[in-house]
């Protein structure tokens, strides 16, 4: 028999609570023992609710409990989540989470600890919700040297852009639209600002090269500043404009930023649209390889935490070689990341646009008047910059 | 020091050679140990190669050497591919292979047999080439009951239907575009008939269900009736043609087809297009997760094939659960398999079918004279069938 406990009983733990009573058939099979939840700790009562039975508000009930293999921490934030995880391993128990911030900020200690103590700390649900891209990272991804990830990984800007770009609302229409709908928070702040995405390409990148990277130095720019007109224009290019969290590894540098992208038909995010994440890898022998699915939600996160129990469950006393070091990665200054850029001016710019940079493609979008387009070709923002100095412009974008 | 042979040095093979010996550095590492290929297998001779110094046409030479844990089949075909595998495994080789009709055809016994013997049998690149789909499934997928797993499982077909579809071209013109590039074989038969695409979707259903699923009972259809008509509806209709292989499990049966569907906006394989594979599955908690990758190529394959050797090589002397059992699913009669369909029908018809169906959705398509087409609420083939009994249809695809 294998005991689990949930720490948090909101949206994922409860999710979490249900898929491994309802779907006890194909855990228990797939754990190859029988599996149930023994324990659930939050503050609060939930009166009827069959998690009732084994709920605790003790930490030590959990701690102090030697048939609890297994602690699953879905309370979000960093304490007590940081201390909690901790303990557990301390105690020998494996732990697996779905907090990015967790993760993000602590997890290369965490990593240490438990590899210390013969007992393992997944979070596959910390990226990408119910995608099953980290272990495949890790388990399957293993005959590349990868040189760039991206991906769309957070589901509330993309609910948003997509919205914009598909019914011509403003930003602040349609972010009080996702809030209504319960795809934004009402401090919508860290997902759209883009604070959420970095933590998680921050995440992703550690793990594809083994060496912790700290989101605190990775770019980070939301979609506040993204108007209808750039998505006229970008129509009319036959792109669409995304968040992608990216890290490019070149022969000028490590790159690693948050930011609005306008992608074309071919990119393979290119179709991802309202609250679904997709992440994209490029190996050197297999080209891109793209996971996609529901990045958040109670069910579809509850599941890959799941996933994530049975790995445990499967591999108790083995420990499994999944994580990165300490060896921190330094990234490069971003401003040197070449890409092509869109770049919107007034119309009274368009010549001067035009006389400063070679090769540029003009964007005709015959519904806005008084503003141009246009896309350069592969600079970097200090070179983009340099040339612009004569015109403000309105918008700049990164183009992927 | 890890051993590995490779059986076989055609398009496969000479690619996961180049990735073993290539990327070493990060195969190596992710083994936990050196690894190299020690043999290569082919009856032919490579002058100038560097596989020369590891080639042989003695397959004994591999057999009898005990210091070879893992053998790599990529030959192909079914013969002596089946008798080398099995020999291998009685000998206590892991093996891992890129071959489909082996898998399809002998894969239930040779995974029994090397479950008695400790050694491992993986396919990863039997199904999506590059794509890490299989692994995802057994080692990720692991909360759910899956209803649905549908894919785009050959490039071939995909890149056929796509160019057809973008450039208004016949079948017959893309085809023979498709084989001066080398993306369809000269005898194009198990791709376009749909018989490679059977064999990886019973693979795909036999291990998601753990049950041999036999690809000799899936309804297979190929993609040589599709007309430039049927596309130009289905674009009128906002929809794509793909190929797809196709299961179902729902309250009715169990259902398993390969064949042409059409396909709306809002699904996540609407936008994968040329050579590349996409599989999808929906599962009760996580609903659609989707992978997307190289379906062919050999690098694309070779990677995957290579990430089973890393499988292999972390996990000797461990029977990994990998596969299925002999205990046969039942598939269901396709022909009570409920879907929409389009149909296109003589415009004289077209007064007929309307009173012979509620609640159809005409299809308007300004260019097309002399057919009119439709598609239907959901039903069954043998529901269809009885209320097109007065009328001969032109054309009857699935929408998915």
């Amino acid at each position: 028999m294998i005991n689990v406990a949930i720490l948090g009983y909101g949206v994922v733990g409860s999710g979490v609570y249900k898929v491994i009573t309802e779907n006890n058939d194909v855990v228990s099979k797939n754990v190859g023992d029988e599996i149930k939840v023994s324990r659930v700790l939050d503050l609060r009562e939930f009166p009827g609710d069959p998690a009732e039975e084994v709920l605790t508000h003790d930490y030590d009930d959990i701690l102090n409990d030697d048939s609890i293999d297994i602690v699953v921490e879905v309370m979000g934030g960093l304490e007590p989540a940081n201390t909690f995880v901790r303990k557990a391993i301390e105690k020998g128990k494996s732990v697996c989470t779905s907090n990015k911030a967790l993760v993000a900020a602590f997890g290369t200690e965490i990593l240490d600890l438990a590899r210390a103590k013969g007992v393992n700390f997944l979070f596959e649900a910390s990226v990408g919700g119910g995608i099953p891209v980290l272990r495949a990272i890790n388990e399957s991804l293993t005959a590349d040297h990868f040189d760039k990830i991206y991906g769309i990984l957070n589901g509330t800007t993309n609910y948003i852009l997509t919205k914009m770009s598909e019914e011509g609302l403003s930003f602040d229409t349609v972010l009080k639209d996702a809030q209504e709908r319960g795809y934004a928070e009402r401090n919508p702040e860290a997902d759209i600002e883009g604070y959420d995405a970095c933590r998680k390409i921050a995440i992703l990148t550690s793990l594809v090269y083994g060496r912790f990277t700290d989101y605190e130095e990775i770019s980070t720019e939301g979609i506040t500043k993204i108007t209808n007109n750039d998505m006229i224009f970008a129509k009319a290019a036959e792109m669409e404009i995304k968040l992608f969290g990216l890290t490019e590894k070149n022969e000028k540098g490590f790159y690693s930023m948050v930011a609005p992208f306008l992608v074309g038909k071919e990119d393979p995010l290119y179709a991802v649209n309202g609250v679904y994440n997709a992440v994209n890898l490029h190996g050197d022998m297999l080209e891109d390889v793209m996971f996609y699915g529901q990045g958040a939600g109670s069910l579809p996160t509850a599941s890959a935490v799941v996933g994530d129990v049975v790995e445990l469950a499967k591999n108790k006393g083995k420990v499994l070689p999944f994580g990165w070091t300490a060896d921190k990665i330094t990234l490069s200054d971003i401003n040197e990341y070449e890409t092509a850029f869109f770049v919107r001016v007034n119309s009274g710019d368009a010549a001067s646009f035009k006389n400063s940079f070679e090769n540029v493609k003009m964007i005709e979008a015959p519904e806005i008047t008084g503003e141009v387009a246009f896309i350069t070709e592969k600079m970097s923002r200090n070179v983009l910059d340099a040339r612009l100095r004569d015109i403000e412009p309105l918008q700049v974008i990164r183009v992927n």
